[in-house]
């Protein structure tokens, strides 16, 4: 039953009829054309007051709690069930307002200074207004010939960044590879598991795709997992290899090697590894040279999924982390993680583009090709990736490399970097405390330490959890999340936010000292009454 | 080996090590933090620049020739093979330059008013600055807790525009059903299917994927076929069923049914039905309500792709073209095709979420949960599709509905249809040309008749593509693309793009008409020279 519709159009509702159009004169309309959608003179008017409102956003972000306190619900029930017939007078300013009043305050606000959960999604001011203007300009080049400089742009700034990144050659279109950016990098793994799983199958043969095993650590984003689920990898032949402290949750070549030769041995055909440069939980490193000479003998293609570190990659001292990377398959980050590239933008780049483009491509005459683009080795990028509707994302990661240059970028890294430094040497220097896992990027992960009398380790898991509740909680403070490895649950504070500065890690330590102070004391009541 | 980076930052290159943070003093910024990098006062006067940039380029638009005359490398050519080390002066404003200068020129403009090619990519000023909040919001609202606004606004509008075009009850949250705001229809159709073929291998046994099979028409996009196989499903088992003209193209329950038990007799197993509304060549109409018919007794998930035609559905006299949609199991259109809302702009509705993310769903500890929620029916999105980043498109959603009103999409919409029905009468009225097939919403397609003395049926299409490539060639002329059905090929007029009045449609056909008698005058003269 199609529910009651409000808006019912007396006057063309008669005129129902197979591609019936409603006689001109009784519609609201006069004009023809509704042209003043896109009016130039409209479109400025209220673009400034769209620039001007995030402005004000910006400038008043410290003031918000970066966390809300709402209750499920609580915009669904203020919001009317269907939307208007006619909009209100000044609707879009009625609608910013709206935005301020009641959307905003109930909105997790990633741009905090105060955000140090999960991985930061950093904006950037060009990053912010390159998506403003791929926007506007709003073409869709999925072929060359759909937005020629568009698809131009896209191997440009490739290359551009993958240079920044030291990322080799043979990766780059300079190097006989190439790259390209979608939105995620659940969308580069999944791409580069389809072309590994279709070069594989057409080796093998297309119904023993039952016989694939892929590979990851126990450390890997669930969004591999979730790929090869999607790609039709059964799911007990997904091998999520065990990591261990002492290898800084790494995963182990030796354990890799050992998991693929028993499935050879079962008669499975391994297919993929997806290793990881920065994991999600705790930034661990795999090692991506000794990883290569396992899955090479095995003919399994190797993917670096280095959607948050991949950022620091345009700092030389971060290089030698993707040390052995000349001879993997496949490369992708997430440049809106770090990079200020805003969302979304995760550049992808693989070795041998024909691999993509045999199991993603698509031929279609109704696909405009151009007659300049014959017998040229042109990019067109639909057949790179899953959807043919894209967005000209190139834009904005070119203007942020050129406005603020990789030495800028380095810059934004390090001062990163640096202030997670700081927040580390402050964990250490407090007994309470310890930091879990060695820093590596600008994410530290600390927990209280287990104590005897409360406990010990039967507790720790407990207290902590409490602590980072705690500390969330506290409407001027830090917002945090979680790491649980190992069996060990501990805080995470990942520095990243464009807008975080000394002073608010420093905040940030002391809420988390001080809820500490809060949980221990009242640990050592109930400790006390319960000894007498 | 990685290539050589003029970037070479001498002063840290020498603190190699890992995670080594070059000693503060000798790096080149002074300041702990880079905060200046989301500046309020330099994004106000940044992005001021940037609205009077698009709101030139609307003004402008139609000075440009719709598609550029460029040869690949044009661009490529042009750009500098790294990016810049560090920023030259005024970096924004001499890219905002370049943009205009030699970014603009190589562009396929999708937004001007003689771009009949492909369907619409409609935009509008309250899509685009929709667009433009959202990045500059810039939050990731994965989870509820992620952001609870974002998450409800998502919530609230998907039932907003399904109301809006009369969706039934059962496919929005209203009805227990739901909906979520992707990016493409292919990303929708791939969720669907994946969502089904885990449902049906958790019936049969996961190792019977290659005994599913699934179905569509010769004229379904070429998404389908994509997301079939990048879902594992075996390439021969993608039936797609001849569609004919006296049918107009449209999908035959009949041949359906005859293709179904086909498989069922020879041991295999009907999965999913993708059935379109308003196909990508001719906007051919399956019939829903009798290929609901066919499918419910296989079990088979019918899911329907309006990804054009779908925006037509706000006006209640193209309502009957979904007629049995009660029946569907998901239902997709991209509202940034023809219904103002930029790209990108997806919506699926689903009738079952819970299908959706048994196959979707993931369970991670570090995405935080927030207390709030627990014990609540909060809607995780992540679970809803392939990807954990994704983008508040729910704000630019809900603005275009705020702000134009339902009935202001429907004027938006029979504006088009209007304009399309003029361009249609206008071919009828010259006897050279055919309507080829039935026009049913906005996209008229054409062909010069067959004309007997010059070869007849023989000739026709290399007649039409002649037609085409020289109206495409004319500067100030429209752009059209192709279709090629039914062994025919004819030129396509979709009349959508926002800007686009009477007065080009008109101009489009007397172009049309012009290269046309050039193309038959010239056909002529061979024809005499031949036959004396």
């Amino acid at each position: 039953m199609a529910p009651t519709v409000q808006c019912l159009d007396t006057a063309t509702v008669a005129t129902v009829g197979k591609g019936a159009v409603p006689v001109v004169g009784q519609a609201p309309e006069k004009k023809m054309q509704c042209s003043n959608l896109l009016d130039a003179d409209e479109f400025r008017r209220q673009g400034h007051q769209v620039i001007d409102f995030i402005s004000d956003y910006y400038g008043s972000m410290g003031d918000y709690p970066v966390h809300p306190s709402v209750t499920p619900g609580f915009l669904r029930n203020l919001l009317p069930a269907e939307a208007p017939c006619r909009p209100e007078p000044d609707a879009f300013g009625s609608a910013l307002k709206d935005v301020r009043d009641i959307i905003l305050p109930g909105m997790t606000h990633w741009q905090s200074p105060r955000h140090f959960a999960h991985f930061p999604a950093s904006s950037s001011t060009i990053g912010a207004l390159g998506e403003a203007l791929t926007a506007g300009i709003n073409v869709v080049p999925f072929t060359w010939a759909a937005s020629p400089a568009a698809a131009e742009l896209e191997m440009v700034v490739v290359d551009w960044l993958g240079k920044a990144l030291h990322l080799p050659e043979s990766l780059l279109f300079a190097g006989g590879g190439g790259g390209t950016i979608l939105g995620t990098s659940c969308e580069a793994i999944l791409c580069a598991l389809v072309a590994a799983r279709d070069k594989k199958l057409a080796e093998i043969g297309e119904n023993r795709i039952c016989d694939l095993v892929v590979y990851c650590s126990d450390q890997t984003h669930f969004a591999f997992r979730k790929a090869a689920r999607i790609a039709g990898i059964q799911r007990d032949h997904c091998r999520a290899i065990h990591t261990c402290h002492e290898d800084m949750f790494a995963l182990s070549p030796t354990e890799l090697q050992a998991a693929m030769q028993a499935d050879v041995d079962a008669g499975l055909v391994p297919l993929f590894l997806c290793a990881t440069i920065g994991t999600t939980q705790t930034t661990a490193v795999d090692p991506i040279g000794e990883l290569c000479a396992v899955t090479a003998p095995h003919g399994v293609w190797l993917h670096v999924d280095a959607a948050y570190a991949g950022s620091a990659l345009v700092c030389p001292e971060f290089t030698h982390m993707i040390d052995g990377v000349e001879a993997v398959e496949s490369f992708s980050m997430n440049a809106h993680k770090w990079l200020l590239a805003n969302n979304d933008c995760c550049v992808m780049w693989v070795k041998k583009p024909s691999a993509l483009v045999a199991a993603l491509g698509t031929e279609q005459e109704y696909i405009l090709k151009d007659a300049a683009s014959e017998g040229h080795d042109v990019v067109d990028y639909k057949d790179w990736n899953m959807t043919l509707t894209r967005r000209f994302r190139a834009l904005k990661m070119w203007l942020v490399l050129r406005c603020y240059g990789v030495h800028g970028l380095r810059d934004h890294i390090r001062s990163h970097v640096r202030m997670a430094v700081e927040f580390e040497d402050m964990v250490r220097a407090d007994e309470r405390f310890e930091v879990v896992t060695e820093r590596t990027f600008a994410l530290v992960c600390f927990r209280i330490r287990p104590v005897d009398k409360f406990g010990g380790q039967k507790t720790a898991n407990d207290l902590n959890r409490a602590l980072l509740e705690q500390v969330n909680a506290v409407t001027s403070g830090p917002y945090m999340s979680s790491a649980n490895v190992g069996g060990m649950f501990m805080l995470r504070c990942a520095v990243g936010s464009t807008l975080t500065e000394q002073h608010h890690v420093a905040h940030g330590w002391k809420v988390v000292q001080d809820q500490a102070s809060v949980i221990l004391g009242k640990m050592e009541i109930i400790h006390t009454l319960c000894s007498k």
